[in-house]
């Protein structure tokens, strides 16, 4: 006998879990595809040099990397920027630009599992490539607006920063050739709180820049959030106007029209804040993050921001492309500590019940005709006793038992055992489609729960 | 500069390819789940010992198999089945029973890339555990009729068999010790042709043995599909009546029962044919194929049967399963081959365009509103020439052209280019579902294609 087991960092998803997972994933794909998005797929398998040239040794110790049968080197991929870049090297010539991506798939990084860390998890990515506009940067921040909103996260704020400005401020104070360190100082506010910040800054930079840095990544709060008061206070600290300040103002119009319009139903805020970098080096233009309104405190659930060139490792064309990552896991773990995942989605209308009165034929004949009238039906596999058919069609969330009796069925409401006798399928059908359209006529249907 | 490539036998998924593939799999999904079934997940990587235990020689060279940074064995998984064994061993406290799944993702196998075996693959596997019964087994017959429907396969043919008679048979002729090579040899009739099966035979078995082995199987072919002629046939080879044969009885009582009825509407013949063996050592009950009315001769792509105890090597109770495997790439093939893939479902409702008569903002605001009205809309990401957005639009299938001018909207028909002045965005908008829902009206319009 052997022990089952699954490795550390790895899950099962028992159908729950997986129906919840699957559900919101179809919502994200529906509104990646409203807004003009279109899925691609890569390899879960790469040639360890196409995925590992530029990481630094922190990736290449998470990584799961081997030699196959054939002796190549090869990884699993540990996110889907890599794949994505060396997908539109390879495949430039069959796309169109601006090309609008996104790609919902597992990654693996050998972490040590802990706190809602996996070794194994699901990324969606959506990203725009090609094209270096105000309007593709505010086309993502309301596709994130979207996105969460139809995975049911309730309202949001979307913090946003431009990587130049905050450029341009640390060469106006004389520390540009520290920036990356100052950088991810400052990606570490939200966790580790201003003093330790503060101290790192000091180190990093001397006392007097760390103050002035402070003040600077302080002007949102400091501004109560108000776009341009904010935007203003920064253009000064950095020294004057900029392509990167004239870029966060169209951003903020636009963002500014659509919240306007009656028709869209944004359900989100967006705050200057200067104090996001999002740490990484290779994003250049307006980075962002996502918070829940109602648990701010899980962290981002979605971020990213607008890099000038995307696969400059693989290609010689410069690619300035803008995009975001959901933080799938973080924002079920959320939902369901705010009580608000709630159950799938997924409910059997009707179990078709075995006893005695009815063959087995009759029984999967009457189950072929629900299913044919759009319901979801099964019958009952076997003529076990009737207390575990109920058990298992509650389990499933069925609103229906059936008994086949002759040409009739007997339906039975589960949540109430309240008892319908029907003539025949044609009429059992019916009175299901008709109590499932008006809920108040009869009691205890609990249809769209 | 590192060459983009990819490892031979894996894939990239442009989007056309992977939109039809998205939405084959989103078909599949809400067939199984009409049937009463529900998802699970599990790893892709597992220990090497839980996955490969069982497995012959075969399976252990064409694994992906490796030492992780821990130091642990790891392989990535070759198929659904094992994975879900170990799951069930794991779990079976929190399942209740008879428990119907799903499990849909990507396996890898280290074989030998060609004639459209991939080394990376998607698995849509269903299967129903706990469960022994004729029921269960029609079920499974019905579902993949079904399943194939959704997809635009057209009609089909599924061959049924019985392992147990086929047993009871070769036991009755004395080669029962030869019983696995025989199925082996059996299993290759489609592919390699009744000479070479027949010298196999002779090798294994003896021209006396192998003569009456012939017989048999070709009972189906002898009995022009009727399956009752045949099941009479192959019954007395076999040496009478037995718990096999009664099963194939109620199995066909129950699929007629399920053709007849005037509700149902399953695109499939169900063929009794004793020369379906599915090769594989762990069936025990019925076994089956199905053969694409339109081009049998791609191969079976939904393959499955009934074995009698999933999860013996992790757990001491016996589970009896039946299930099987659709073979979407080779469904996708075959599909493609027909000329019945056609494109995917994804079509673009408004392109709105960019050009120098309205604002970026005013033109993102006027997507939004499409957006919020159910359409699917993209506003062009920068004012380049007209021609190039015209192409782009095109690329993604738009439907509609937008142009905004100040509080109105003039769409343009993108497949005639024919002109619709609207006041307002909401003329628009009601415009462009007037013409979706009567396509007849106007001339030129392609919604449902």
């Amino acid at each position: 006998m052997i022990e089952p087991k699954i490795l550390k960092g790895f899950r099962d998803f028992l159908p729950d879990s997986e129906a919840v997972k699957e559900e919101m994933i179809d919502a994200l794909k529906r509104t990646f595809r409203q807004y003009g998005f279109v899925p691609i797929d890569t390899p879960c398998l790469e040639y360890s040099e196409v995925l590992l040239r530029k990481s630094n040794g922190e990736t290449e110790k998470q990584v799961f990397r081997f030699n196959d049968n054939g002796g190549r080197d090869v990884a699993l991929r540990f996110d889907l920027t890599v794949p994505f870049a060396r997908f539109i090297a390879m495949h430039k010539d069959s796309l169109y630009f601006p090309f609008k991506r996104y790609h919902i798939a597992k990654v693996w990084r050998g972490e040590k599992p802990q706190g809602g860390r996996y070794r194994e998890f699901t990324q969606c990515d959506f990203d725009t490539i090609g094209c270096d506009s105000a309007a593709s940067d505010a086309q993502s921040l309301l596709l994130i607006s979207s996105a969460l909103d139809s995975c049911g996260a309730g309202r949001v704020t979307i913090r946003v920063n431009h990587r130049g400005i905050l450029t341009r401020f640390l060469d106006a104070i004389g520390v540009s050739d520290k920036a990356e360190d100052v950088l991810r100082a400052i990606d570490r506010l939200h966790k580790a709180g201003k003093d330790k910040v503060m101290a790192d800054l000091i180190e990093i930079a001397g006392g007097e820049a760390a103050e002035k840095i402070m003040q600077y990544i302080s002007a949102g709060s400091e501004c109560k959030g108000d776009w341009n008061k904010t935007l203003e206070r920064i253009t000064d600290l950095a020294g004057g106007e900029g392509e990167d300040t004239k870029r966060l103002k169209e951003v903020r119009d636009i963002l500014d029209e659509c919240l306007n319009t009656q028709h869209s139903a944004l359900n989100a805020s967006y705050i200057l804040d200067p104090s996001i970098t999002r740490g990484l080096d290779y994003y250049t233009g307006i980075v962002f993050e996502t918070f829940l309104d109602e648990l701010p405190d899980i962290g981002s659930v979605c971020s990213g921001g607008r890099y000038d060139n995307l696969a400059g490792l693989y290609m010689k064309d410069k690619l300035s492309g803008v995009g975001a990552s959901v933080g799938l896991d973080r924002l079920i773990a959320a939902l369901d500590t705010l009580g608000k995942r709630g159950a799938s989605q997924y409910k059997m209308d009707v179990e078709v019940f075995a006893d005695e009165n009815s063959t087995q034929a009759k029984r999967e004949a009457a189950a072929a005709s629900f299913r044919a009238a759009g319901l979801t039906a099964e019958s009952f596999g076997e003529t076990v006793k009737m207390g575990r058919q109920y058990a298992v069609a509650e389990k499933k969330g069925a609103k229906w038992g059936a008994f086949v009796k002759g040409e009739g069925v007997t339906l039975k409401r589960l949540a109430t055992r309240e008892s319908i006798d029907c003539a025949s399928l044609d009429e059992a059908i019916k009175a299901i489609l008709i109590a499932s359209q008006s809920p108040s006529r009869l009691a205890g249907n609990k249809r769209g729960n």
